[in-house]
């Protein structure tokens, strides 16, 4: 199955994988659907990164055209999670292993309108390797959806786990936020809104100041408004409370990583 | 607006980034110019790394076809700078900050023929981010230059920043410079030039020995002429002089960054 | 020379660059060969190394579609390595270095039928450096390929080089094998084969334990077959024996890279 003569459908590509594995994968893609338009969104989701990997589709998807989204964060290859592929209100099809993965963007693309389950073996390739389902079973699917081939014939339907994001804990003049995951430039995306800061401390103008792990920091729109190497709380592209630091990296100077958590505090 | 049928217009992008930040901005640009031939340079420049950008932008892109160029290496996000475009003499259109990126760029494609300030909000996302521009500004601008939007309905004209590079310092039998970047390879490609280096010490031979550090360091035409692990300092692909390493990091061998200086002298 | 109007020949690029280096490659391809569909296999291949490079390619290409496929990993720049190209049975053209590089995947895909040193001036770039001839000579040569210039058009005839790989070690309830490489997620390949590990142990089923470095190492089909943060030995998605760790690094875990040795030995 093709699609329409002259129509180039649009795949995204987003993996934990480096380079190569997700180069394979996009080989994969183009032999089976030469006429998409294939674009990496992110090979560099951190090594079996469930949560930055789907907040990282759930903020992307929505600036991407509508098209057949893959991805590929599966810390259960070769256990029996199920491979996955979901319709969104939007129209998109987002494909890969049912681990919550998928969930936030399906939910910011319009929601799950039919997720089926990949298991007709005639949409993979001829062997199944236990270690590299990117290659052998969701880069082939994705490819196969780009070309046409109706959701319907993938396999049975499913309801999508969910995916579990710590929820903000919210005392007097206190906030504790799980760390979601470390952007490239070192900035901690924590799990808590600014309507969460606004429910601890009331509602801050910019330039207000926190306290966390003994430090002032400072609630702020931009980068630009802290001076080089102070830290800042802001709200980040995607919407969720961020603490950097201008022209430096969060995670170094706090030693932080995803899972753990921070506590800002009003200033006494 | 859309590029005439059949056309692809040619788009680059270059960032300091990583994959992701720079995946959504690519994503962008397929959303609003979903014809053009879209091409990631780097997502691995420096973090804040102005200097090493531009010289990678001037290196690079006169190999490039002729298109649209879109370079985010932007420690000022968020503050007054303004985000410009430039028509360069070849008729490339360069998008970035104007904060000295575009500048070598720009001069190496023929001159700057005609910038300007991008402040129509019309041809952006239609919310700013104060953390973003790359996705809410630049991007959505390249993506309308490449469908042919005129570059004078982007906002007024200016006349682009230059870009600030440290210049040699030449004594007798020495040469100062600074290192503007490290390469991929640990290469580091220094402030002057094989004239610089033949003002300084003569008319040299390849195979001629300088000294720098306390190490004796060949001048030489590429790697192999020196043994394994030697260092060497030669004319670098983009035609600056480069301290490199056979096989081995100049960059770890001799602990050096950007913005450090490295003198060489005549040995006695 | 152009391709037939309307077709997109394919051309796949792996080298050990990074991005930088990579995308003026790229950008070499696209100003030459405007029609070709350019995908970057890799960019992160480790720096100079030649056998990881090469059993990359033997690994991805047969995944991806017939085409053109540069790669370069090339210790040997500047010296006087033949440049050469290679047409393989499956009617691939594989342009790189005569080290060893392109042999394996030339292999896997149906042997070589042809191969060409790169000899003619016309087919690179005007200048050639000494030091980047992925810019200057390596990937003009590919773009022309796409464009269908004939490969006897390049140069003189000759014999490619093979590679060397290390052979495994078989002892008495004892199996010595390098590490070919450390993939992207610590993964030790190893130059053994299952059928090396039978002839050392016998026909061992799924959950068998060995011994290596004083640990339990379990032979296993996948990673999720062993608790998180043990070792395992598996047949990787190349074929190839390999030591992993269930969500963590074995490179990591036991401080080996490409070139080291490890003995599996029988539990007594």
């Amino acid at each position: 199955m093709t699609p329409p003569p002259g129509t180039h459908p649009y795949l995204s590509i987003t993996t934990d994988f480096g380079a190569a594995y997700t180069g394979i994968c996009a080989g994969v893609v183009a032999r089976i659907a030469p006429s998409a338009r294939v674009q990496v969104l992110s090979d560099e989701v951190g090594k079996y990164a469930v949560v930055e990997g789907a907040l990282l589709l759930e903020q992307a998807l929505p600036h991407l055209p509508v098209g057949v989204h893959l991805a590929v964060v599966d810390p259960g290859v070769g256990t029996p999670r199920h491979p996955i592929a979901v319709r969104t209100g939007r129209g998109d099809f987002l494909v890969g292993p049912d681990n919550g993965l998928l969930a936030p963007a399906a939910e910011a693309l319009g929601g799950v309108a039919e997720a089926r389950i990949l298991d007709n073996p005639e949409l993979r390739l001829p062997a199944l390797s236990s270690t590299f389902h990117g290659r052998d079973l969701f880069a082939p699917a994705a490819a196969h959806l780009a070309n046409g081939v109706p959701l319907g014939e993938f396999g049975p339907a499913l309801r999508p786990s969910p995916l579990e994001i710590p929820e903000p804990v919210l005392g007097e003049g206190e906030l504790g936020a799980t760390v979601l995951y470390a952007d490239d430039f070192g900035s901690l995306v924590l799990g808590a809104s600014p309507r969460d800061l606004a429910a601890a401390f009331g509602r801050l103008e910019y330039g207000a100041e926190l306290e966390f792990a003994g430090v002032r920091v400072r609630w702020a729109a931009t980068f630009g408004a802290v001076p080089e190497g102070e830290p800042l709380v802001f709200a980040d592209s995607s919407g969720r409370l961020a603490l950097g630091v201008n022209l430096g990296s969060a995670a170094a100077r706090f030693g932080l990583a995803a899972g753990r958590t921070v506590t800002l505090r009003a200033i006494r």
